[in-house]
């Protein structure tokens, strides 16, 4: 790991807007997939911040994604539309999305985008962010590339699917839950492989289909899903609101970013907004979520050392941290950027 | 167990209706409240069905649910409803709720109810049912008196919240999922308690908040959430929609029907609606959903007995089977029914 670089999000929203830009991306896309990324890297989620800029750039060269996708919002009902992502980049796609569909749900109260030929679009927390500031709740979910069986089977046909919720909040924090639906991520598999330890039976299923401890028949295996069949349906739901629905791809049909990235992936996206305005006066609404969030930290610790939180707390104070002393962000993944902009 | 009885659903619903009517319930009411009930008996989710019908009424003699509520639909905005239930029968609330939404979603393309002062709904599925007839995708779900602790912690203050997403099918299935979000019922425990045997350690926390696999230790504490810290996330927004945004209780502001049943619970519910018609024509809906199908069902089996399924399956087949040879209740069930008709 190299060394850590302080940023303030202003200027590295900048940096990766230019990044995009220099490699022919046009600027106000960039500035879009930048606002993005650089929101999930103040929220701590470096996996899919500004790091991913240069794997985007490698699919762009490739031909995977376009590079200046011309994107379709077509509105098929008062309040609801339909975007065509052009193939486009996905954060890129949700963002243009989010505009639409905020601008109809402060007329009808309730309004929803259904996305296709979309891509990655990074976490879903930075949306949810964007939509709690204007006073909105927010559910908002992607399919993904394969890799859960369906419950009983033994080959990978669903997604770990992500699905965020957001709730506004007038005077104090919102609340965000933000996550997708495998019980542990593949990473801690490979990383208990290495480490030649069992894992929790819990975890994965080997080639045939059964629970397994082994970590290397777990690789060879699939992850799996949150609470079993539940996790299972859930992803099923997701795909079918988010890649059905939309007219996107579906299970197989989706695209593998890893093992074809020169073509389409067709990704699927979904997102709802609701005017919490319209249903609560103000401030009701910040007198309840006030006494909501009191009672959920005033609840006794099975670990004192460990106060009970609500979903995205830790996230919120990542958020305030970043905003407030700049991201911290490793050395690397600054000096790429600035690589593509051809200043380093 | 008592023996079964085969009752067509026409004459159930009537049973049910006239049930519940003879205590004073409206006529317009006792049916609404008795087609939601019937329809979970279809669907075989008998816990949910007009078995309820003599506790409903228990809970009325007690002053607990109103006799004969107002309740008042308000439209904050062209697809947005609230909904006061007037501390009503809470099958009898949700629908009237859906009425007004598909009437609003028809218009605006997605729409929503947000219910408060209401109680137990009984299960999700007869609403997602009652949606995908008509060509509606849907989210319902309801908050629920408190079973479960925030994660990390060692007092039970979120409930085990059931919600359900429905997918309509223009020429096949829809695709159905109605789940609450513990691992395990409370009841498989005292089955566990019973017989002496231990629970996995993944169903309950004890009192202090540890995960035990004693199941008497399990009673005295807490039922553990699908997916650890994920199941929490899910619980409080369900939560922060159908009791937050609606007005109604939320978390331990909502009442006990076991501890306190002659108090209002103040639930809170809430029922999002898409019309599947606006976003994709119906025979690319029906095509899509049939391919979706089949390469689920095409998945190879674990167990080569026990094929893949997909959410909601066991349900629809159940409901198929009531509608062509009626429903198989316990006499028992039927028998408290007519007694209470008075014909007995």
């Amino acid at each position: 790991m190299s060394p850590a670089e302080r940023i303030d999000p202003a200027d590295l929203r900048r940096l990766g807007a230019r990044a995009l830009a220099s490699a022919g991306v046009p600027a106000d896309h960039a500035d879009a997939v930048a606002e993005v990324l650089v929101l999930a890297d103040m929220f701590g989620i470096h996996t899919h911040g500004v790091e991913r800029i240069p794997q985007y750039l490698d699919r762009v060269a490739l031909g995977g994604i376009a590079l200046a996708p011309e994107i379709a919002v077509e509105q098929v009902a008062p309040a609801l539309v339909r975007v065509d992502g052009g193939n486009g980049m996905g954060p890129l796609v949700a963002r243009v999305a989010l505009d639409e569909v905020l601008s109809r749900a402060r007329a009808t109260g309730i309004a929803a985008a259904f996305m296709r030929h979309s891509n990655h679009f990074g976490p879903v927390i930075p949306y949810l962010h964007l939509a709690a500031e204007q006073g909105f709740a927010a559910v908002v979910a992607s399919n993904a590339t394969t890799t859960i069986a369906p419950w009983g089977g033994r080959q990978t046909l669903v997604g770990n699917n992500p699905i965020g919720w957001g709730m506004p909040n007038p005077d104090g924090d919102p609340v965000f839950l933000d996550m997708a639906l495998s019980v542990a991520a593949r990473a801690k598999i490979r990383q208990a492989a290495n480490a030649g330890e069992p894992i929790p039976d819990t975890w994965a299923l080997d080639a045939d289909g059964n629970p397994t401890t082994d970590p290397r028949a777990a690789l060879d295996g699939f992850l799996q899903p949150m609470g079993g069949h539940k996790g299972y349906g859930l992803s099923v739901m997701i795909d079918l609101f988010a890649g059905m629905l939309s007219g996107a791809g579906y299970l197989d049909r989706i695209g593998s970013w890893s093992s074809s990235p020169s073509d389409p992936q067709d990704l699927g996206h979904v997102m709802i907004l609701i005017d919490a305005g319209a249903l609560l006066p103000r401030e009701e609404l910040a007198a309840r979520m006030d006494d909501f969030q009191s009672r959920i930290h005033a609840t006794p610790p099975a670990d004192p050392a460990r106060p009970v939180q609500l979903p995205g707390e830790r996230e919120i104070a990542a958020f305030r941290r970043s905003a407030e002393h700049g991201i911290e962000l490793e050395a690397d993944v600054v000096d790429r950027l600035r690589a593509l902009t051809g200043d380093a």
